[in-house]
């Protein structure tokens, strides 16, 4: 069997981090795509943060298609994004619009065109939702606007002729929390068994790019709840 | 009674400009925000579409705010956008998701941003949403995110503590597709008894905007269904 060619959108952040390292420990070959670079990770595509978003899937495209030669991918999984609040009356209201767009839709984008070229047939593309964007957000309105976003790409993606391979699955993961050191270290209080691991959405992810039977439906939002340590899949 | 102060968002386009036109001949005053003027409107602000988001917001803010001087505003109903088509794989795919993430979401964030500024208590907030949003979209990906963005920011600035005025009424309306010219010019074998006129949506919206009483509930997605020629209101 071929060694598993697997690409991580935001390599490098608190859950690529664990993606990279969890994927490679069992034998894959990894890209890792990131403002900067993930030394475990077989080879690296920086992104440079002033391009625009045309100019990133430009560069993006490029780097992988020259990594890959013609060989194609098992599986995209974009984890980039971080997280940003505030509503419409507050200063950095339009900032932080701004900013979520560009961690989770164009990283989320530029992976679904990605996936049009270079993913196998019957391959896995997911992509970072979360919870709170199936709902209003009224005091993290751009985070909203941003994951609300990412959920109807995966349902569009999920849809006859929408330019990724046949077969393909694409669904987005919709934590609430995630543990994350960062996490812990500003939310200090909080009931960190509430908070999903790294380490569960690492072997979930691992097992969907590996075993297409245990992939739920095509086009799934797939909510991650987590309480007392114990983490249950809700389809949205 | 004083003169109603309106500001219509994209005043120029095709539904703008009846916008204008209706709120203007029942007695409105008129604030046009667009790309060009419209003559037809009390005052102009025109927007460089070189500069960011962030520039857009504060050039918008500062010239509403010095138009206004201490009033509010009645209505801000924010008609952008446009529509591209395009899955995954097309050629302009990511330079498509960025045009109509451009024409629908940056002018319904700065909307927002200016209703909590300057939209009256009680005031009414119309965004442009689509019905095709709801779903999936893999023929026209950029537009289903850029219209699902905005049916989430809806949903978030019905909410208390969103940051627009206690009491506003926050709504997106949803076309199938608008019976305007250029539909007209670029479609010209389509039934035409299924559009909806532009007359109507001025009239719906004049309504909402000056009888608390017929508006629908706070935060709804008003889907414009019509045929025969007679435009439905269902509320997604």
């Amino acid at each position: 069997m071929a060694q598993q060619k697997v690409l991580i959108y935001g390599g490098r952040g608190g859950l690529g981090n664990v993606l990279v390292n969890y994927f490679k420990s069992n034998g894959c070959f990894i890209i890792s795509v990131d403002l900067a670079a993930n030394d475990a990770a077989d080879v690296n595509i920086v992104v440079n943060p002033n391009d625009d978003w045309m100019k990133q899937e430009v560069a993006v495209t490029e780097g992988v298609a020259g990594h890959l030669g013609g060989d194609k991918l098992d599986a995209i999984l974009n984890m980039a994004g971080g997280w940003a609040g505030g509503g419409s009356d507050s200063t950095d209201f339009i900032k932080n619009c701004d900013l979520m767009w560009k961690q989770s839709v164009w990283s989320s984008a530029i992976s679904a065109s990605l996936a049009s070229k270079h993913l196998k047939t019957g391959g896995c593309l997911i992509l970072p939702g979360a919870k709170a964007g199936l709902d209003g957000t009224p005091g993290m309105i751009g985070y909203g606007m941003a994951k609300a976003a990412v959920h109807q790409l995966v349902k569009s993606l999920a849809e006859p002729n929408s330019g990724v391979p046949q077969g393909s699955f694409c669904a987005a993961v919709l934590p609430v929390t995630l543990d994350t050191p960062m996490n812990r270290k500003f939310m200090p209080d909080a009931d960190f068994s509430t908070w999903t691991s790294l380490d569960f959405i690492a072997e979930l992810l691992f097992k969907w790019a590996n075993s297409p039977d245990e992939r739920p439906k095509n086009g799934s939002l797939v909510q991650l709840v987590t309480k007392n340590g114990e983490t249950s899949l809700v389809c949205a």
